[in-house]
């Protein structure tokens, strides 16, 4: 530090604390503003808004400081529409058609047989190893950037078969909202989910506002290389991690490293995840999403896309945890359309 | 929004955008104070400060937007001293005696025989592989936060056996405030390393400012479970990726999931490291910590704790990879005594 810069600095430290008083103020006046407006009033807002209330406000006893904020979400069918197929399942089978040319056995061997004639029976009953089995194959062998590239292309164009919108305008506007209310109160939001990270990772940021290394999924095999001098990665057609149902905390802990605080889910592989994060000492905040609005999204209430929601919502009011109805507690379900 | 709140709003909004006006003059005086105090003026130095200015620099042909601003740094002989060894090493001897009267096998089975009699030539030819199984049985079968608060116990009370003083205060002090450096122009520093990952979680925030989310390193496997009525997680005696050598490009895109601009190692395990970032699109960082110097630290050349500096060392020039030299570039070597 120069000593003739000394004096300058005392004067501009004093006028940047009266700047921090200005801010602070400016804050306050702004929270009170609804900062979920697509959430009718009601048990599951109150919730929410009486759980950020109380880890945010310094000195109360379930005070928790912003390093410990973590929040984790499920994405699909808590995110965004998880029906009549998960999105990314969606992508995997016109990426099967795509590559179905070079694949002449695939015509013979399940998972792929039934993803080629859409025969979603045959597909279900292989569970969620066989779909992850099929998502893993169609997406291997080339590098991320790669992948990335295919995917965004496949999201800039496809539509959800119902609502007539790309996929990444199902997110639901209730959770967009919570993502920015959390982040706004000091939380860092992850996703952590079954399905591909490298997919997610894709949209993630622009949609979710959660970037690529906030999110956590399930993942195949990565091999470090230099190909033709440029060194890269190459995708593998091998599983490496699945983060579902008890995957989900293991996910958490490797790359998080502490629990979280708030967790938001939908099914039965959310299970453990919630589990977890409410087992966290000091207060915090574990809440399903149950899909049971046929008229704006759906009403599958205890299917999820390929599991179930019995378990979770079977034991939600004993381990205190908030069921949010859609139907119910949702003032809107989508976004406007862009 | 209320409507009420509006001229209120008005006015505050002018006050904030007077203090941010203040907020940049007092950061652009500051600015002008050295960041880095315990780099000598040379090549290594000018070349860090070269290179944050040409990043930062919005309208710059080497702008980064602050999202893309990722750092990583190796840990052992690159953030804190490796000699006379591993730090975690030490830490793993000093465990094996404490666990060895459970484990009477252990006295005739490698590399065990070898800790517990201290033969360090023994306990090197069992490699890398070898040392981290030793590490990782001795840190299995309890939970994180268990395992955690033994390293906090023994980094309380271990002692660098030649400078005297605890392990957490043998990080470099050129290196700590190079960390400082990077994140106040916007970049998000990671460690990548070699060492377990539960290790560096206990002090890598303290000691490095690193949160536990953004330290990647070896680890073994977790399992989650519900123990007499408490979920929790276990460590499991089973490797689950080691991160080292072309395992660090896969665990830099594994938990971050983008190529980071700036990458800083000591050894040839972190060459595949440096050779992965300095192949990103735009202005890249890479540079070698080489300890040279005998009188404050160590200078074993070409040689690392478990492993060798030639491959790097030899390419650095080629490559554009800077070498630090810790005798020449580096005025204090260690911060003062707590």
């Amino acid at each position: 530090m120069r000593h003739e810069n000394l004096p300058l600095l005392r004067a501009l430290w004093r006028l940047v604390a009266a700047c921090a008083t200005t801010l602070l103020l400016a804050s306050s006046v702004m929270a009170q503003a609804d900062p979920l407006p697509s959430w009718n009033g009601g048990a599951a807002k109150s919730r929410v808004v009486a759980f950020v209330r109380a880890v945010t406000t310094e000195g109360s006893k379930d005070y928790v400081p912003p390093a410990e904020r973590i929040a984790v979400f499920d994405n699909d069918g808590t995110l965004w529409a998880e029906q009549p197929m998960y999105v990314q399942l969606a992508f995997a089978l016109d990426r099967v058609d795509a590559l179905a040319p070079k694949h002449p056995d695939w015509k013979r061997k399940q998972p792929f047989r039934a993803a080629m004639s859409r025969d979603m029976k045959t597909l279900g009953e292989q569970g969620e190893k066989g779909l992850l089995e099929l998502v893993m194959a169609t997406h291997a062998g080339m590098t991320p950037e790669e992948f990335h590239a295919v995917v965004r292309e496949w999201l800039a164009t496809a539509q959800h078969p119902r609502f007539g919108r790309p996929y990444t305008e199902t997110a639901f506007q209730p959770m967009l909202e919570l993502l920015a209310y959390l982040r706004a109160n000091g939380f860092k939001t992850y996703i952590v989910s079954g399905g591909g990270v490298e997919f997610m990772r894709v949209f993630a940021e622009k949609v979710y506002g959660v970037p690529p290394e906030q999110v956590i999924g399930s993942s195949i095999k990565t091999k470090y290389e230099v190909r033709r001098g440029v060194p890269t990665l190459v995708r593998l057609p091998e599983i490496d991690f699945i983060d579902d149902k008890a995957g989900k905390p293991v996910g958490i802990h490797k790359f998080i490293g502490k629990r979280p605080i708030a967790a938001f889910g939908n099914s039965d592989g959310d299970f453990e995840m919630l589990e977890y994060v409410s087992a966290a000492p000091g207060a915090t905040l574990a809440m399903i999403v149950h899909h049971d609005d046929a008229d704006r999204e759906y009403a599958y209430d205890r299917k999820s896309a390929f599991g179930r929601l019995d378990r979770a919502l079977d034991q939600a009011g004993k381990r205190g945890w908030t069921v949010i109805s859609m139907k119910d507690d949702w003032r809107q379900v989508f976004p406007p359309t862009k």
